[in-house]
């Protein structure tokens, strides 16, 4: 057994995701854990080299966190030996310039999402990762919600014998802004600066979609502006622009059916801020951020529809929870794990910057197919 | 003051529905009361006739409930003085050419839903009662349940603000025969015998839709056939082919988006077999057959969406429950004594054939969507 | 944009209530926070100077807190130069003379409750300071009371209709001192020194009235001894001479109806050691010190007295939170910053010497109403 | 042991009281049980008699339950020999009138409330019943409510130590008539038909007063009509002339204070419609109509007030509930039985004539408090 340390150049972590998620909650908590044990019992130890524009906030951080290598010249990091990974947080706009520099230096490089602005770059991005040969990967951090995590485990289980749809509710009332200020900036109600539901949330359905049931193969989706006059950070009432709400409805392989709801202006009659119920041949299970409930068919009560007759039955009695039963790891630091483990042994590691491509997609497909008004197939992804 | 007798000729009442609505719990339950008081205070007692092809039923039912007139031969019936009413509750399939039968004798007539089994036919219908100037009407008790009406009072008390939204979620699971018998019978997901889940629960929805909240404008329909197997009455395995769940998107005048899912393979997590959800500016609610809750805008948490902090909220604890004011009468009777007043005293009467043919051509044009793949715009019904 | 230090004469802060609350917490956090913004965008930086009778706790106060001045003579103090304000939490015995030594040299001034004993002198103050034309002002804690605010908001939003009862429901059980010791001093339950519930209570109540509600014209009070036997800080017995509860009606302007039952010799079986119950034509709303619920005319429901049926119903299921949207600031920072901006800039500042000695004046009121049992009309003051 | 018939007559039990609660519930029930068993062992067995002015409907209910005897003519029922016992629950106008002739003839008597419209003519029936040396009790059926009889029992077991305060808060929300129908009939509200919740409640809450505690001395009352809008049966608009709400403070013998609310304009955040609490040196108790709930000084907690700290704490656990331990009896047959034994064997009765007459007294003298907006002292009855 040998300790190894190696470096890893992380760029555009001063800001809120960056600093507590991907510095102090993942590679510095994985530092101080002692590091991560490979398959052949060997351990790797991340050191953080900071990058950043602001040197004193850099200095601060690292002071404060015993880091040494701080800088604000990227050019020189990529030149540090024993620093095969490149992390960007910084701004999406600069991401894939970036991005291309350290991997043209030979860096593997990993990412917070989205890869680029559009498909189109999105698309190039991966196809540049493949021509350098380098291993590349993006956050998808929602993957390891324990809500998520309780559903993997059942399908891993084959709890839900024949899965046939999927609903993923997910929305909540957004203040105007009139009469109390609004939880969301107001650049999320105007297309002109990049605004709209569908772009926010679309992304992660998809990858949500992929992982746990198999591939989107079409798309339809009607988006709304429902709430027409808002109220911005100065109190100042706009006219909204982007959409507060889509409602999708997709088909997966296998004949799985998904339908999505999105929506900032309503009001929340469910278990959570997001809820994602899957109903198969032998069991049913509805999931919230972290909370997961089942019914199998052993359960499954026999309703007959009789609207006159007074119905007095809790629906909600008739799920049973599934049990926490390992302490929940942070997502961000697990898929750290899984990205250097993927560089140093070449395990597999599959949300690749193709399967970030394939999120912006499927939402840019989504915004066409509100356009026209009809089911949009997916174009397939030339294979990575 | 005066009390007038008038004869309501009630064809195909032996059914289950037929006698218990309406023969039992409205015709001889008006009778019982005293009849139905006019705006001008006359009183008018309904004295029904039966008229089916089972002589015996007729007569066992006439006895038990002193009626004094039953027959088999409907020309007879039409011929009896004093009958301006003719009801029809027998099969859809015969139901066209028996009402006009009725109204070519002059009668005005009332009939159970729906009208004609294809829209076109119903249209013809409706086309045919105005020709021949007579009253005509279908039954749309849905309209009268309790959930819906506690719906209909915070509309007219203005609770919503503008509404921009409606979620029907309707469904639950039919089990498929084998572990249990089905609670449903085997030709509702038969399409060569008129199954399938849109032509059952479409109607329904648009009346819903156009008394709650306005006119529907399009629909998309994506329907899909999620249990392919099934056991029928005598546990014989059937391969299933018609749609046992349908995600439908319309639109409505007044910028309202209306999403509704039907489904026969799903399990339930909501506080009733179907639900209502209403959001608007000013506050939401949610409906089921009998209870109804809101939130308004006073009562509406401020969430912040932040996946990594566990929320320990009990989101049903935000709704508050709207009461019964007034006990509720059966929807079946209401309707009944809204048609005979519209009939001898000309007061409204919206849901008449034309409302009627409208619901099927809704389901119609939701199964040519599903075929196309794109959103249809209704047509525009010629007025009545 | 400039910032600007001014010099604040903090007099008597070393008791547990100045210290906390107006030096830490309000003072010494607004100067932390880099001070105060004013609506030309210059920002006023509060600095405090310690006055008080022991140097010795003053230093180490000063000591701790980085706080530059302080000393024992009030004299030195206010001939410090850029000193515009002068503030006073010492005892209220001793308050008048040492607020009008401050006024004389032309301080602005600001000092908890209450301003004085009685109401003459109280009024005097009033007259004295708006003959010296300095700004005045007196704490007021009680109105920022997260569920105050609540209602407050409530009322904003025209929640409530008409108006036209407010139940204010204050007290818990102040234990004797002989089974276990009183949670409060005993000079409370003597009328010679000063004790009584009335005179402790009643002028917070007067605010929260006249803040939320409007004018209050009239008093009912009926005061009690009801507790007669009770045990002092060295665990004597003694007999009280001061009321211990008080039970008021009083009439607000637009036909409002206060009803308040003050007692610390009552067990509580309500939302909160005081609830604040608001009865209007559309709405009702119920507070405690944090929280509030409510109840809209859609939600009542429609009881009817038979006191032969035994009701099973939850009254407390038929109201709903009004929820926490803004994070709750300490009020008595809030009134500072509002003071400070009241004197620095003259935005508006309803809590003065006038507002503190009506509430001085209502007790009074309340006593006599009480002696000469009968309803006492409140002499209106003289305008400010 | 012997079984002696006794025979009552009994006036005006047509109605729906009189019919119910004293002929089947009260007299009915005792005879099939066999009647009452007097101390001395002896049985008395209730024969009724009944008298009104609809033979016809008299003749049906004594056809339906075996009574022997039934009449028009009050005259000739009083010379039927072995009836010692004459009861009214006719109309109040007409009760002093008929009480007086029964009394003239030698019965004893026993009536519905009030038995007057006015405190002089129930006091002048009261001297009246004196001077003829006869038996007279009146119905006060709230007194043998479970809740309360709870409170009868933990004042009878000295619970409560010295009992220093009683809080009545009576009231619920009584729709306008305009959303939906009033749950009370419009006179209610109207000055000139007799209306006023004064009249209606006080001579309620003045026995329960008196039973439970002692004697009123002193009253303060102030009246209000909080709504001055309604609509009345026929969904009429009509202005309010008779209040809806009293706030009232009474004082008792030994030091204890009574506060009273009735309003028919609050909405319930309590346990119940009405709900009585009571303090005492030793414990306290809260009763609604069926329940009650109580805090003995060691179950007491310690609160201190300190309105800057948050208080998480349910005060409804601080209360445990007092048990049903005897199946609850029926408060007017229990009445029954005891003016029964009032009469054969001279037990005594507290609720006579005089008693009855205090009632309507309390009310008087409440109004004429509001009216003259001072204490009103209570006349001393002349001694019975």
């Amino acid at each position: 057994m040998s300790a190894t340390k190696i470096g890893i150049i992380m760029h555009g972590i001063t800001g809120r995701m960056g600093l507590r998620q991907h510095l102090i909650r993942s590679i510095l908590a994985i530092r101080n854990e002692g590091g991560i044990t490979l398959n052949n019992g060997d351990i790797i130890i991340p050191e953080p080299i900071l990058v950043g524009r602001n040197l004193a906030k850099l200095e601060k951080i690292a002071k404060k966190h015993y880091i040494e290598k701080y800088m604000t010249d990227i050019g020189q990091a990529l030149q540090l030996p024993n620093t095969p990974i490149f992390f960007d947080a910084a701004s999406t706009k600069l991401r894939a310039e970036i991005l291309k520099k350290a991997m043209s230096a030979g860096k593997h490089v990993y990412c917070e999402k989205p890869t680029a602005e559009n498909y189109q770059d999105a698309l190039e991005l991966a196809q540049f990762a493949k021509a350098k040969s380098v291993k590349n990967g993006v956050v998808q951090d929602k993957l390891f919600l324990p809500g998520l995590l309780k559903l993997q485990r059942l399908i891993n289980e084959n709890f839900f014998g024949k899965i046939h749809s999927i609903k993923i509710d997910f929305g909540y009332w957004v203040h105007s802004g009139e009469f109390t200020t609004a939880q969301r900036p107001s650049w999320n109600y105007r297309q002109q600066d990049g605004g709209g539901i569908i772009l926010d949330m679309l992304p992660h359905w998809h990858y949500v979609l992929e992982n746990l049931l198999g591939e989107v193969k079409s798309v339809f989706c009607h988006g709304e502006i429902h709430i027409k006059d808002r109220w911005d950070e100065n109190n100042e009432h706009y006219q909204t622009t982007a959409e507060d709400a889509a409602y999708v409805i997709a088909n997966l392989s296998d004949d799985i059916t998904a339908h999505i709801s999105n929506s900032w202006a309503t009001r929340v009659d469910r278990r959570d801020l997001v809820t994602f119920q899957i109903d198969g041949s032998d069991g049913s299970a509805i999931a919230g951020l972290t909370e997961a409930h089942c019914q199998s068919k052993l359960n499954t009560p026999k309703f007959v529809w009789d609207p006159d007759k007074k119905l007095t039955h809790n629906f909600s009695h008739d799920w049973i929870a599934v049990p926490d039963l390992e302490p929940v790891e942070n997502g961000f630091k697990k898929q750290w794990v899984d990205f250097i483990k993927h560089v140093v042994e070449d395990s597999p590691f599959p949300w690749d910057f193709h399967s970030g491509a394939k999120g912006v997609q499927f939402a840019e497909m989504a915004i066409r197919s509100w356009k026209e008004r009809k089911v949009i197939d997916l174009p397939q992804l030339e294979s990575n």
